[in-house]
């Protein structure tokens, strides 16, 4: 039932995580708590950094994200990753934490003429450009900024689209990301940046999907979009020095998850590329990866104190936890499955089959579905596996709940890496007009 | 396509809220901004309390689940509305604006030992009760408070299910919230509540949905409740004193919502409530509605600066603003349907059909699918209707976007209520553990 291997029982059948007793993390720094285990991160990062050595020059990013704060941006630095980012806050946050500028990759669908002024001044490695309005938005901020010349790549569609097993490769070209490769606006983008004085053109980009297992539609990806710097570079006569090929790696949520390892993954696609760039003879580009779940999902658990429990006889019982879609919206937002354990009680066996509900006043504040747990009782801890990811960088006030901190462990060490919210907090932009005082 | 009779088209064509043209908000507050007409509220207000006074004792309670924000408080107490909260962080927001607190009801499936002191230290009107384990922690924290004798209510299962047009009186009682009237547990908790040297038993509540558009589901909910009422009066020799038939009632989000009138609504519970009270021959309860929807829902309207425009011909055409599911994620939470308008041309007619999407990396960031737009252009202001509810109350900092500020506009005046959130807000919180500097 434990996702994370790192994770482990202690002598008194408690959870444990990065040598700290979960109970104790509870008492030390109340519930609810999102935990997040260094070395699993670390683990992750080494892993997939040594596979892609494989690939004369590659660059694995983290994709921001999946969690985006300063405590994370020191970790994948420290590990040479480089880092992608979709917004001015993702930016920034790497910014304030000194993330080396020139290993960051700027995402989004719609960046503002400011984002994209932050973005330059601060000197990221390339802006991925999404679409038209965006070239003339660069072309724009180059003026206004001394005409500096702005790297870019393109992001294109390459109709392909992968969802956890299964993929497509004629898939609906009608995402809302990118330029398609499919009626040529891709390669007249390219055309446009290549012919631009302002912009630097360095390669293309994609994203095919998410919780992807293995690795045939990464390499099918990649089949369209070395065919497209093949056109690039004979049409064109130019060379896509970096190809970067997104992220979306699958994770672990429940025990029957069993993706590739990150080691399979990345030596698949490494293989199959380089037989492209021999079959289509191009030159070959940087190779980039961009995991982001994959990195930090099951490195975290999020801790819950036990409130009312509540059987409804022949039809349902509810253990209701002190979080709740203001801290994991992922069930309500996509069913998404999570597995748990009852932290301070891990060696008894499950009994029965409950509902996790959160505490917002919405039947639809539902954490898991069909948990298998022994009798829960109030006071009991429970821990939600794989949250390391989209939780605390989905999170709300919804109901004016607190967004749980933040707690990274190390082999016995613990601090918060987000502290707590306070109500304090949650009024500090309230105001009252003059006229209602 | 106007939601909002309050609101209408001002001689440059523009829309104009609260006698303000909704372009000089642009400009002057920026874009994404939630914009609130006060008089919009205040009739709202005015409405219900007006004809719920043909009932001798009752309360209109804002629940402030839709919004709670200091402003709010201030302007629903002085139109002698009362107000209920779910959680610590609604609660001192109340507090903060000054409100009575013997106008407050506190809900909740799980309501926390602490939450509890809070709300009785503070002098809450009363606790409705939702389980046996809140039962427990109520004495608890009487006994905790020199035996304060604190008022309850009790939640209630009353079998009714209501969702817009269609309702179940025979629903499948497995909701999260409250005890079964089926099963007698409810008549059990009122019994212990009486028994409870600590607890004051008041009266009875239940809530039985969202979006509904007429009186008949509530006034079914009523009879069962004062079928209860009639119970406990008969069995327990104790009068029910409060009876809370909770909020739900719906709002035009599209131009073919068609709710019947507030005062119809109300109107039609009262009447329905004077006929039960006499065949059941129990004494008259105050009678206490909690609308929070209808409150503010029409009254806002959220502000968006049209960024990228990307068609994919024969298939799709986005329009992408500079919000997104961050600030409203009610599409992509239960596909919900919001009509909008080019704020700045709304005399152009409609010309095409369009996809509204948000500028978070997420396939399902949408805000409307289908939105029938003249030919819009970047720079055009877009122009949300009723995302006064469940919008600032469910934003997010989702990518590391800022949670836009909101305006409360009256009659030509305009103030925040909400402050803008700062890039250095999002990372207020975020630390880095002495090991990793």
């Amino acid at each position: 039932m434990i996702i994370n291997k790192a994770f482990r029982i202690n002598e008194l059948g408690h959870l444990e995580i990065g040598g700290i007793d979960c109970v104790d993390l509870a008492k030390e720094f109340g519930t609810p708590l999102y935990v997040l285990d260094e070395q699993s991160i670390r683990n992750v990062c080494k892993r997939y950094v040594k596979a892609a050595q494989a690939y004369p020059d590659s660059l694995i990013c983290f994709a921001s994200k999946a969690l985006s704060v300063k405590a994370i941006y020191k970790i994948i630095q420290s590990e040479n990753l480089g880092t992608d980012v979709v917004s001015g806050g993702e930016l920034y946050t790497a910014a304030a934490a000194g993330f080396d500028m020139d290993k960051v990759y700027f995402h989004g669908n719609n960046k503002s003429y400011d984002e994209l002024v932050m973005a330059v001044k601060l000197g990221v490695h390339c802006i991925v450009v999404d679409n038209w309005n965006e070239l003339e938005l660069l072309n724009r901020v180059s003026r206004d900024n001394n005409n500096a010349k702005i790297k870019c790549m393109v992001r294109v569609n390459p109709g392909v689209e992968a969802h956890t097993h299964h993929y497509i490769q004629t898939s609906l070209p009608d995402s809302k990301f990118g330029f398609l490769l499919a009626n040529g606006s891709a390669l007249e983008v390219v055309k446009a940046i290549i012919d631009s004085d302002n912009l630097e053109f360095l390669g293309i980009h994609c994203h095919i999907g998410s919780q992807i297992f293995d690795d045939k539609p990464f390499i099918a990806a990649m089949d369209k979009m070395t065919e497209f710097a093949a056109q690039i570079y004979n049409n064109l006569k130019t060379p896509v020095k970096e190809l970067n090929i997104g992220g979306g790696y699958g994770i672990r949520y429940m025990p029957e998850d069993n993706p590739l390892s990150f080691e399979d993954y990345i030596t698949g696609c490494i293989q199959a590329l380089k037989e492209m760039l021999k079959t289509k003879n191009i030159p070959a580009p940087r190779l980039i990866f961009e995991p982001g779940r994959s990195i930090v999902g099951e490195a975290g658990i999020t801790l819950y104190s036990v409130g009312s429990i509540k059987e409804i006889k022949g039809l349902k019982k509810y253990v209701a936890i002190d979080g709740g879609m203001f801290d994991n919206p992922r069930y309500a937002l996509y069913q998404a499955k999570y597995s748990c354990i009852l932290a301070n009680r891990t060696n008894e066996k499950p009994v029965e089959t409950v509902t996790i509900a959160g505490k917002c006043c919405e039947s639809g504040d539902i954490i898991i579905e069909n948990a298998n747990l022994p009798k829960a009782k109030t006071g009991d801890i429970l821990a939600v596996f794989s949250t390391g990811a989209y939780n605390y960088s989905m999170a709300s006030n919804y109901n004016r709940n607190l967004v749980p901190p933040m707690v990274l462990v190390n082999q016995g060490k613990a601090q918060y890496i987000v502290k707590p919210q306070t109500y304090e907090d949650l009024i500090s932009r309230d105001d009252i007009p003059e006229w209602l005082k």
